[in-house]
Formats: structure tokens, sequence, C-alpha cells
């Protein structure tokens, strides 16, 4: 069932002992959303804890390190954030079915969870948990800020795209206010680049092709490249825009080879072309202009498959245009 | 003298022939402090024209494509905004020492004008105008905002760095208010590589040096590489922010050929170093963050000189340290 953020509000504030999970491979929406929620709580005395699939990537170590473990304790209530369909929960797939509430802001929410909160006009999950904040009375602190402005940072790539609302904009500027360290947060998310990952970006730019007369751009991110640069998988996040970056390109194609053999697409638009809808033909899902699916390796099938569906994606924009 | 923001005002509103001048090579700031100027002095029925020592951008055009030349008229006034000394007026040195008004944002102004409104806090010199222009009770439409918003994203990098305030995050959200196009502008000014572009940052990643222990790291942009990669210096904006991205780096120096064969160093700091210091020893300036320089060639001495002078500075910090 659908609610709003002010029933969330109601809900949370009734839970006592609550498990907030997170969506895998962690993103800095769904953990600044996670840690400004388990800090809310437990500021209002409850407890809380946060979990996550994969490993939390030491980046954002700053939004839970100061966090005190709690001794085990069992959860009465489950609560996802920014976690759009239990595919996503990874190796947290037990609590599928047990979710009490998820606050989330993707239009593809599939509404597993027995109540959900769900806003495709917020730019990122992080606003939507400010609200509830707001409305729970909870104590807001320089933590808290650091979270959702992480949120809102990582999910509009800065303030850039084009989700971003004056909303957004000024929770960004009450966030710095309360102490969130806004300079340094973007220079770790969009400033920095290791060395390695430089290495990567040099091979996984050779690697790129045009398609329909430059309409598409296709980049690919293999294993071998992984292993000539000395990155790794946690370091990709920076190289899923660089393809719709290139002038021309409506559709840009991030596909990332997995260590089973499958290829993880990130797929981003321009206003013209409808990513969700590209990645729904595999099974995946997102944003209108950001999403991403997973495809069958080896490398030229992937590839292939993927055009084969930017084609057949353009032919019907090209029929709804006569 | 030095003026409040106030009194600039006051002085616009008394003028009516107004001339405004930009820097030279010229950014989001300037011009888009000068049309919103330009178009706030018009909307109060004065006459107004900016001019600016190099060709304007193509993808600025939607700044001024719109306003209607005026014939002829002799400006009674002169304004410079966002410009720091004579120096940057380039081919319009004809006005040096003529200058009525100055608004900048930048520390390193030399107070060259008859009166100048400066202020250091400012993000951008389009923050200052915003200001003046609700001062003036400009009618404000979508068109300045536009050109604010303009400013406010490319001098901050998209809101990335470590000048933005509060204050910054909320006027961006009432330019969008206004009917400023933000997701559009940033994609232009940010998010739009063309395809020679790509070819020149291949090989100007290639030239990557680092020095100092890697505190250092500095980027070669030559003739050659304009000729190979079928790309001009028009396109160069992004390359000064890349070698500070790398890991570790807190000096991160970009030296671009020109066509008279000497060098423009752009300078990125970390807060640990003061790029405006580093460039004052070759006679340039800017900020503490960002700023240039001009270095003689060969290419070789260039870049001997400048790391020389980086060596220098870390020298002195550390014995400031002590």
């Amino acid at each position: 069932m659908k609610i709003d953020l002010t029933d969330a509000a109601k809900r949370l504030t009734a839970f006592d002992n609550v498990l907030i999970l997170t969506h895998l491979h962690p993103d800095g929406d769904t953990l600044g959303s996670a840690f400004a929620l388990c800090r809310g709580l437990r500021a209002l005395h409850k407890r809380a804890k946060v979990v996550c699939s994969d490993a939390i990537p030491e980046k954002y170590a700053y939004m839970w390190r100061d966090l005190a473990e709690y001794q085990e304790f069992s959860p009465d209530r489950i609560v996802a954030v920014d976690v759009a369909s239990p595919q996503l929960l990874g190796t947290l797939h037990q609590y599928e079915g047990r979710i009490d509430l998820c606050v989330d802001h993707h239009p593809s929410n599939t509404l597993y969870a027995a109540e959900t909160a769900v806003d495709p006009t917020a730019a990122a999950t992080a606003e939507m948990i400010y609200q509830i904040l707001l409305d729970m009375d909870v104590p807001l602190d320089e933590k808290i800020a650091d979270c959702i402005f992480t949120g809102l940072s990582t999910d509009t790539g800065c303030f850039r795209y084009s989700n971003v609302t004056p909303h957004t904009m000024r929770i960004a500027a009450d966030m710095m206010e309360l102490g969130a360290r806004a300079g340094e947060i973007n220079r770790v998310m969009f400033e920095t680049k290791t060395r390695t990952y430089i290495e990567l970006e040099k091979l996984a730019m050779a690697s790129l092709e045009f398609y329909y007369g430059g309409i598409c751009a296709l980049m690919s991110v293999t294993k071998e490249m992984f292993e000539k640069s000395g990155s790794n998988e946690m370091e990709c996040e920076g190289l899923a825009s660089i393809p719709r970056q290139v002038e021309g390109v409506q559709v840009g194609i991030t596909i990332r080879e997995k260590s089973d053999g499958t290829f993880k697409a990130s797929v981003r638009t321009a206003e013209s072309v409808n990513a969700c809808t590209l990645c729904q033909m595999e099974e995946g899902g997102g944003h209108a202009r950001a999403a991403g699916c997973t495809l069958q390796g080896p490398l030229s099938h992937a590839k292939e498959k993927i055009i084969q569906d930017v084609g057949i994606l353009l032919e019907q924009n090209t029929k709804n245009l006569k």
C-alpha cells in the first residue's frame, strides 16, 4: 500500500527496534538515507541498525564510523530505503516479504513492502528522509546533515542533473547550515580519482564505440582492463556518465564485466530516450535518465543485445513521433 | 575606492548609457554577470551593451542571442564585471583608467576602477549582481535567471567546490523558480564533450606527470596535441580540474601552449596550498583554490619554472608549520 511521508513518519515514530535495509552496490543515497534515518531513530532513543548486501566503500565511512555498534538486537520492524525492488536486496533476500516500510524515490518501485512511501519527484530518497525526520521532530545535527547532503549530492551528480529542483537546492543549503561538510564530501565523491582509476578510465575510453549515427555510445569495462589497470569494480561509479557526455549522444551505455561473466549495463540518456524503458527490456529498471540492467556474456553478445534493444526503442520513438 | 553593493546599485540606478566590460577568455561568470546586468539595466529603460576582448563561445549564446543590438551609442559610464585587473581586459585596454565601477568577487582585485564593490566570500560575481538587481528593483525574468544561474554554476564547478555557501544554493533555487533552465545549462557546461575534446583529453592525460612524491601533478597541452586531436583552446576549460583530482594531489597544474609560444598555467589546489600565492610568483592571480599565470616557453622551461615555484611554496609552508 502507498502511504505519504507524514504517515511514514508516524509509523517510524511507533517503531522501536528497526533494521534498515539498503540496496546492493550501495551508493551515497541509499547509505545517506539509511544512516540519517538510523541516527534520527537513535536520537529518539530507539534501537536501529543499517545492513547492506555488499561491503560499504571506505569513502562513505564518515557516515557510520562514530556510530556505536549495538549488541545483537531482535528487530521487530524492517525498513528499506532507496531499494526499488526485492532483487536489489542481494544477499539480504531473506527479508523479502517481511518488510514493513519502504521509502524510495524510484518510479520503478515494485511496492514489495507492506507500506511504501514513494515520490519520483524527489531527486534523492534522502530528500524524503529529511522530511520524515522533520515530521518526527528529530533533533538534527551535523552528522545527520552529512548523510542527507551525501544522498542529495551523489544522486544528482553534484546538483548537475535535471532531477534537481529548487527544493533539493534549499535542503542542501539547510544541511550546509547545520554543518554538513559539503565541499569535503563533494571532493571525495566527485573530485578524487585514484591513479588506478585513471588508468582504467584511459582503457575504457579507448573502447568507446558509436552506433546509430552517433546517437548511441557504448563503453566496455572488462576483467582484463581491471587487471591491466590494477583497478576494480568499486571504482567504476564515475565511468557510467562518460558515454552520454559525448556531443550528440542521446543514449550512453557502459557495460562492465562481473566476476560471474555477466555484464552490468549502466544507461544514461538525454530527454528523448527513456533509460528505464530500455533497461526494462532486459528486466532491469531505474529512472527515466539513469537506469541499469544485467546482460549475459560474452562481451560481443552483451553489446549486440543492448545495441539491438536501443535500435528497437529508437524505432518505436520514431513511430510515436509520426 | 571600495563601496558596498547597496551603493553600487545606487550608482547604476543613476547611470544611463552603460558599457559593460568582461574579462578575456570569457567564462560563465563574467558573461552571466554582464548579460544579467545588461538585461536589468535595459529593463529599467537604460541603454546598455556588453563587450569582450575575445569571441564569446557559442555555448553561451542563449544569454545574448535575443538581445536587440542597439545602434551605436556613446556610453557615459563604464562598468567592469568579474575583471580582477586591467590586464584581463585584453584588447579592451583602451578603457583602463576610465572605468567608473567594478563589481567582482576576486580577492586579488587591484581596485583599478574609480569605485569597486568586491566580495571574496561570494562564490561568483553573479551572486553580487543578483543582489544589485534586487536593490535596483529590476523586474527579474527567466532570461536574467539563466544568466545568474550560469554564473553560479560555472564558477563553482556546478556547486561542487568549497566556495559554495548556503546563500549560493538558495540563489540557485530562486533562479530555478524564476525559470532558469538549470538542467539544460548544466548539461551544456559540464556534461557535453565534443569528440575532438575527448581525443585531446586522452593526449593530455598521457602527459600527466607527478612531482614532490605525488603532491603535485602537471598536465601539458601543446599545439601538437591540438593539431592531432582537431581540438582547440576554446575546448580546454574542462582540463584544468583533472590533475588536482588524482588521489593525493594537492597542487594540480595544467599548462597550455598559446599561439605566441607562451604557456597559460591553470592551478587548482587543495586547502593546504594557496593557488593565488603560487600564481602571484609569476605575476598571475585568482582565488585561493583556483588561479592562473603565464609562463615563457619552451615547454621544458615552462614546466621547470612552475615546478620550481611549487617547491619554494611547499618549503615555505613546511617552515611555517614548524
